[in-house]
């Protein structure tokens, strides 16, 4: 992490909200200041989808979230503030007082972001007396996930600022971009506002439903620009000839009627009643929260699918890569783990390459997982009772030969747990060698039927318990991998 | 697969050349005609290309690729296909002219698709005696693994035409989108166009490079556009009050000076060496077939990515299960796998749940590992030579218990090989029932060193040799999975 050890966040709503998601799972305390009676509970719902989000994002080593604190007044939230983040909404009077407020209370050293999506930093510090450390920092929904952010400087905002800036975003696993010059909506807002006014008149004009239009996107353009951007995509339509050959080529296109766009078409009762109803049906019955969530977790399905391209990564999945590698550097050393079984290899166990043989470190693992078991309250009266844990699943890798004689270690963690589900990681060392590693998924079942059901009270307590100790450390290396993954 | 057989494609250049790919990719033989005597060579990098992402996309059962065969004239290509698909430039008395000339020769039941971006089906098809048979059918680039194709009906275009079209490219793994009426640019390129002049504002005005607009896109709208369009995310951002709320809040913006786009930019030479100049900047060094291939292995990792999205897939996702069920339907019927090696249960192999004891199944694993290392020519006088196999990765899948007394088979698939590498896998079935599958990587190793070396000359074409026999059934299913993985 960078200088930055407290967050305000003025607003929060669904921006601000997901600055405080973000701000919380990157270790950082958050202060938040909103008006609104509603804005904590809200938030609740946004944080949970967060975390449950950030978690499958990272599935390494990660900081403990910050805490969050709703505040009762804004001096109150900016006092001993670093960054202040304000996503108040877009008027321009209102957020040039919120300025000028936090400016008489905030530490002349703390940095000042605006999360606006249009206005210009040079309005936004019209009142300030430190309009040096105002700067624009506009982010994209959902602010937890999605890595850009849009760094725009006003008139009067200091260079130092920028770079500051700069540095604390790109330690939040983001994608700070400086534009150029100060312009009405920067850059993303404009592309989007573009290919949005020319959406509303195909559904106005009938070309197309609401749905129809998102298929169109999500089916072919969608698909290339979660990847590379319009010039990239359109240099290799090109050829090898290149980015000019494509502009001679579609050039031309340019003049052609192929947009409506030098009219803007009046949002009518007519037009926004269409709009509505096909969204309706588009959604097919699915909530807001439902949708969220479907996004959020194909938004995280895709950035690890960049992050595995090549070997890298690619885009938002390089991004992603140089994070996590960032998160880990920085994480806190775990406890040594406890050893859970030992054995020592005997004359029998080799095989014809003069090794243990395969099957016997899954007979190590086995019996490491029964030590485990036995620890959770397995025993001849649970057995007796109509329920055990069943082994649905296992990954062993080998890295190294253990040998006759060998004395073998095995430490075991838990990756995850839930009421019927024990996700297991062994790892084997002789000495400081790990010599293979044995990932198991259980379900708890009813001998009976052989199908899994919830364990009892007493068990259920001593998984969640062991689960929560595990979660503590990271995600030891090769935990998820299937065969044949790169590495 | 439907009714079409044999396709004949017009015009084999960037689109012309993804369709020939797609098509064959999809088991039809392929006539292509285009006057350009570099065609054929230019398609062969193509090919190979879509040949790599096809096996990348579909990793199980998939229809042997059809024949492409370039031919001398346009009336030889068309006369007995049952699809022609017309990719010449886009220049109308050109393709009136070809559309003529395909009327004349082509069987009058045949379907006649053009891939024009953006002109009118009803030119096309003025100067057909059979205009009825004629459609757009507009692809993406990279026509081999972007699902969308834009289907617009001219005036004289018959119902029967669309749906016939309809069903073909449905059956192709595309999504094919009619659109409701027909426009200049259609839908995709209108909402191209539209962000692309916006785009080319913004870098002649000098307020972001091409670089940093692409990354702009990639990094914030791109990764949610590859899952849902415009107006789905816009939904989401209105919270619960959904779509009318969110038309509320932001109709407002369309009014503000947010684009440029009452203007067209002046393709000036200087507009076209600034862009051509950054795009090469951009590009560092990547030649136009390396990032195709980044490209296209980022598009089906993307893809796969929404496949595994819930239950049932999302977007993109979706259609790949449901093309790959269809796949697997109409692929042969492979050929019985000979069982490589069976044991009864022996009672000592039975642990406190009754079954057979975890580690057992891989040592049955393991042995037919063995007879299958045999087969290759493992033997005492490899080993003495100082080569052998080891195992370096295992994953067992428990689908069903093992008991005592019971007859177990395991038949043994070769999933890929090289000179080094061999990946296994075993299944194990008690009569029809799969009670267990066994996944295991191999490298083939000095013992020695313990380092991985390249097989003998007659291990390895051993290993090719069962690897092709392999190659032709389809992939396993399990094959692949990480623990955790969804089902």
């Amino acid at each position: 992490m960078t200088e930055i050890r407290k967050v305000a966040v003025v607003g929060g709503g669904v921006i601000g909200g997901g600055w405080v998601a973000r701000f919380a799972q990157n270790g950082l305390d958050v202060a938040v200041y909103d008006p609104d009676p509603q804005a904590e509970r809200k938030l609740q719902g946004l944080m949970a989808n967060a975390a449950h989000a950030f978690a499958r994002l990272i599935p390494g080593a990660r900081p403990a979230p910050g805490r969050v604190t709703f505040v009762a007044s804004l001096a109150e939230a900016v006092a001993d503030a670093d960054l202040i983040q304000e996503s108040a909404p877009e008027r321009l009077d209102l957020k040039q007082a919120l300025f000028a407020e936090i400016d008489r209370h905030a530490r002349p050293d703390a940095l000042v972001g605006s999360s606006t999506s249009g206005l210009l930093p040079t309005d936004l510090q019209a009142r300030m007396s430190n309009p040096e450390r105002l700067f624009v920092a506009h982010p994209f929904n959902p602010v937890y996930l999605v890595p850009l952010v849009e760094l725009v400087a006003g008139e009067k905002t200091a260079d130092a600022t920028i770079e500051r800036a700069r540095t604390v975003y790109a330690s939040l696993g983001m994608k700070p971009l400086k534009i150029r010059k100060e312009i009405d909506a920067f850059v993303g807002d404009r592309l989007l506002e573009a290919l949005w006014r020319e959406a509303l008149w195909l559904v106005h004009d009938d070309i197309a439903s609401v749905e129809e239009i998102d298929d169109v996107i999500r089916y072919s353009f969608g698909l290339r620009w979660a990847q590379m951007g319009i010039f990239q995509v359109y240099r290799i339509a090109g050829g090898e000839a290149g980015m000019r050959h494509f502009m001679a080529q579609f050039g031309p296109c340019l003049k052609w009627p192929w947009t409506k766009l030098m009219d803007v078409p009046d949002l009518t009762e007519a037009l926004v009643d269409k709009i509505s109803d096909q969204s309706d049906e588009q959604a097919d019955g699915l909530s807001i929260r439902e949708l969220e969530r479907i996004r959020d977790d194909n938004l995280v399905a895709i950035m690890q699918a960049l992050k595995a391209s090549g070997r890298e990564g690619w885009g938002a999945g390089e991004l992603l890569k140089t994070y996590e590698a960032s998160l880990t550097e920085t994480a806190p050393v775990p406890e040594p783990l406890p050893v859970a079984y030992a054995v020592t290899v005997p004359a029998d166990w080799a095989d014809y390459n003069g090794h243990m043989t395969e099957h016997r470190y899954l007979q190590v693992f086995g019996e490491a997982t029964d030590v485990l078991l036995a620890r959770l309250g397995l025993d001849a009266a649970y057995l007796a009772g109509g329920h055990s844990f069943f082994t649905v699943e296992t990954h062993i890798r080998h890295l190294a030969e253990g040998k006759v004689g060998d004395r073998l270690a095995v430490t075991t963690e838990i990756l995850s747990a839930d009421d019927k589900r024990l996700r297991l990681f062994h790892t084997m060392r002789r000495g400081e060698t790990v010599v293979a590693t044995g990932e198991h998924m259980l379900l708890h079942v009813d001998t009976a039927s052989g199908k899994a059901v919830p364990a009892g009270a007493d068990m259920a307590a001593a998984m969640a318990a062991l689960a929560g100790a595990s979660a503590a450390r990271p995600r030891p290396d090769g935990a998820g991998r299937a065969i044949g993954d790169r590495r």
